[in-house]
């Protein structure tokens, strides 16, 4: 349980080339869920804080990550980022301290989605959200701002960062919707996509019977429980 | 001017089960307004704090209140508020502490609306927003998050709660919009229903004014106020 | 460089009636480009901070300032800035304190569209989001509140202000979309879009490099000063 | 289980004059715990929430509440209020809109004192903060801000109010210190005084066994619990 | 009452040199009033937004403004002003966006004493708190953050700026206390320190009023309009 | 670089007794430096958000990290942290979603101090602030909460946690004081306490330097690089 990954991110200006993805059969069995069954079915863990929102709705992408860490009202490293895409990734950018700047736009858009990126994933701002939408490239971020960024500090590209709480090594699995994100990591892809298609299966039917009136007091057999605990019923 | 549902209130565990609801038709009537007319019929009170937001746009509710007081990261007394529910009903949901885990979502959602109940209304976070606006089921919270809840810890159903800073007893009507949320207190349904009838009437005169070029200024007569507390105009 | 407007703008009860507004052509060229472009072709300045939002997307205005002085929870000013609009104006309002009240809705609404108005750019909240989408009206405001207002206190009009962190005067011109809110000053409002005209050709040519897979890094001739700046390559 | 106080709570512009205050000798009770105590003896309600915080540290007050409704930028109730201060009132105001303004200063607290006033609860800004921690005049709130206020509109004095989450009625108790504010309702202070007299006695005991190295594990026997819980003990 | 500063403002790079400052005796005279008092007598326009927070209690400072144009992250520019620094100037400075870093710590609270700074107003974050208060160098700050900043790119001294909402032009009086700052522009020093003197006279009686039991409704003869704005006794 | 502490960081229910904390030397030269110094020793990362702060003035800590993650409104796991602490440690506890309630008392810092722990480091909320400060046993917390805590769930001691942030694993160093906090490596404390000795070294010269009225300008040879990078001198 040594964290090795731990001296290199305390490094700034590191490009990493060759990171494993997380299996590609995996991220696509993970594709199929959403990120509220993905959290459950890793145990309630992984997820970014809800401050990051998609800049249009509906949305949805699944990917493996390619980290970046840029520097306050600097986006230099996202054209570093641009060339370690592979399709299939998704970009998830961190910054070194809390700022609200566009550090993205369709220009990049352009870029990343020519690589094969299938989206965006930053903790600070973007703009040119008309243009995305149009695309459509989705994107999640914290803020949406005009407020164009400079190239002049180094970060470091593929290292494990932290983004809006939580932690992400590159190759990970990205997974965004409407609900927020959810980071999964490579080790545990295919264990992670398993369990949550054990868990739909089981909510189909639970839907089934909530749909007929059944209550979930019943069917998840909550009375006893509750009385132990001492709900009073009074009139 | 006693307040009888104070010691109540401050007891954890209750579920009261027969609660008068406002008067039926008082209720439909106020559906025919929107929250910012009844907002000022009420002599500006009762409204919930602007960051309760509605999960789609546009959306509209208007029920009886059945109230939930939640504990923090623990949803189980949803399962006991959906057997309280009554067709027309619409749940308001509180928490002890900040909070803004996805405390409800489509398997909830789905409880709720085969009991007849129109709405949420829950000072924290839901999840499945994609399913929720596909069913519409009409949500107002204070987040959008993807982390599930547990069911360890029991609170109130049918009690007055504090909900994003208003007053809701059981029974009360709530009505929601694009605008925000307010709570009519159910004694007062029918007068606040006149009085938005009469209010909205009085608005309609004056929209066609105000299309045709006539200023507020004369059409509500304010040149000698403003002149009188001093404003002055210059070149 | 002294700021003659400096007294005025301390004096409230204030309203200048005889605001010479920026260049007519110069306003319409700057309407065809959008906040992101004309921030980056000013410099980098005279951005709104990030939280003033559309109340619905897409939007966009483009048109020359009149300016408002609000009291925190009193939109009186609101009527008699009503009467200063010429048609090609957007009102620009900020409110002495922190107040996200609603002060605009859809008779207001009705009345500014009467004089001419383009749209109304607001540090504080609107009501009747849903009237407004409908007309439509374009609004960017920090809040939807269905708080509404007094009209008792006495501001100002077409004085300097500081909205949302930027500093507008009468006759500047306001340019707002999906990414934001900027401002023009009239005395560089022709300058300004011959600058954005110039940075977008220039986009254009990147965009279909970027899209044919060429490398910012490379376009950009970044592989140099990145090098210089301490980058590292690892595998 | 009805609330009588409702209607009249939905009313501007009432004083209540006759307000009965909870017993002096459980306000006094009371008065020697602090509010975490009392919070965990009321069973974990009644708290405001945690953005209430005192002017100055340490800080402590008990008293029975004057209420005050006031509007946004408006101090007019507070002089209305000053009339109705017992000795040994603490006076809790609330804003109908959300406010950060100076409502409160040192004359107003030179007023309160010479009536009997313990101190403020205010869910808004005060001013005055050197000049009130000479005196000192103990003040919990959200913002401290020189911002002035007006005396233009009406609210209400010793109404029900919800001030920073809390629902309080005239004539209850509050307790503030260091660690936030506590609203114990008049008909169960002496109750409430008399758990939080047991609770103290026995955290004595635990104190003491801590401090020589018991570990809670074992104090509060949770070893069995946390195994069944699923808890792993790894090397 | 054009503003001619404006077009200087829209330009980054610029070092004003020769800034006449306000009146020197009527700093002083304006230096024996807190924040609040100067902005009652300035018609309460003209504070900065109440997150400004002073790093230690009490503090207070008044002098004549050097103002600093910084970008994120970036504090290339406190050298810059630190030569422009005058014995009796206050450093007001403010950021292109929104940045909690640390831009000042001991080493420049050194410099700028050196040069005669009396204190520093910035619309960001700083560190060294410690050492600041030790010294002690009084600083009012949005933030304090450990987070150190890099020196790359160029912002402006002495031009107009917006701090924290406020609208300063180089050579206005600055002056900050517990409750907050306030601007007060050169030109109305005088008149400003004047009027505050007058009310703070006029304070002193009516403080010995309100402790000798009189009521503010009394005082202010404020019962006749409460009752024509319709306020109501009840028991 | 791969991360092996992953996999095991996304299982909740684990406690890992055996932790190598950081060299016990590296700890103590660590101690001497402030956490400006250490985060600029460090190359600029490695820091907490500064909305951690300290509960009292002057606060110092620095020693090896116990790690906990905590459910949220549940302080289960931090009785099972006690045991893990050793003479020297700091405990260093997140939660699994945003929570403010109050974790931590003086009963549990009775029973860590008794245990050897130098301070807490906790991204929630704390209460018994006034006893915490005169025992005194330094906090850093993002809240002030009365609001107490249930033992339900069970969650983790000794993995790898992201806090306000910043990503820590067990037996890492942790440096607060009145500026922020710092994580340092167990693997880079040496390295890092000794660029921290020469930085401070260098401090001193500097310090001087500009006490005496040299300017940074001139000191760090900055007018060529300012010219350069298009700075301009105007009257």
């Amino acid at each position: 349980m040594t964290f090795e990954g731990q001296a290199n991110m305390n490094q700034l200006g590191i490009v990493k080339r060759h990171v494993p993805r997380a299996d590609r059969a995996a991220v696509e069995a993970l594709a199929r869920h959403g990120v509220a069954t993905l959290h459950e079915a890793m145990g309630r863990v992984g997820l970014m804080k809800p401050y990051m929102r998609p800049i249009y709705n509906p949305a949805h992408v699944c990917g493996t990550a390619v980290t970046v860490l840029l520097q306050p009202g600097d986006n230099w490293m996202m054209h570093v980022a641009a060339e370690q895409i592979q399709p299939g990734d998704v970009v998830v950018a961190a910054v070194t301290a809390d700022c609200s700047d566009g550090y993205f736009g369709d220009l990049l858009a352009t870029s990343f989605r020519a690589r094969g990126a299938r989206g965006l994933i930053i903790d600070a701002g973007v703009r040119d959200v008309k243009e995305l939408t149009a695309m459509p490239f989705p994107v999640w971020s914290k803020a949406i701002s005009a407020k164009g960024t400079i190239k002049a500090t180094i970060g470091s590209v593929n290292v494990p960062i932290v983004c809006a709480g939580a932690l992400v090594n590159p190759g990970d699995v990205v997974i965004a919707d409407d609900d927020g994100v959810v980071v999964v990591p490579a080790a545990i892809a295919r264990q992670t996509a398993d369990a949550a298609l054990a868990r739909e299966d089981n909510e189909t039917l639970k839907r089934e019977k909530l749909a007929a009136g059944v209550l979930g007091l019943d069917m998840y057999k909550m009375r006893e429980p509750l009385e132990k605990a001492g709900l009073r019923y009074v009139d």
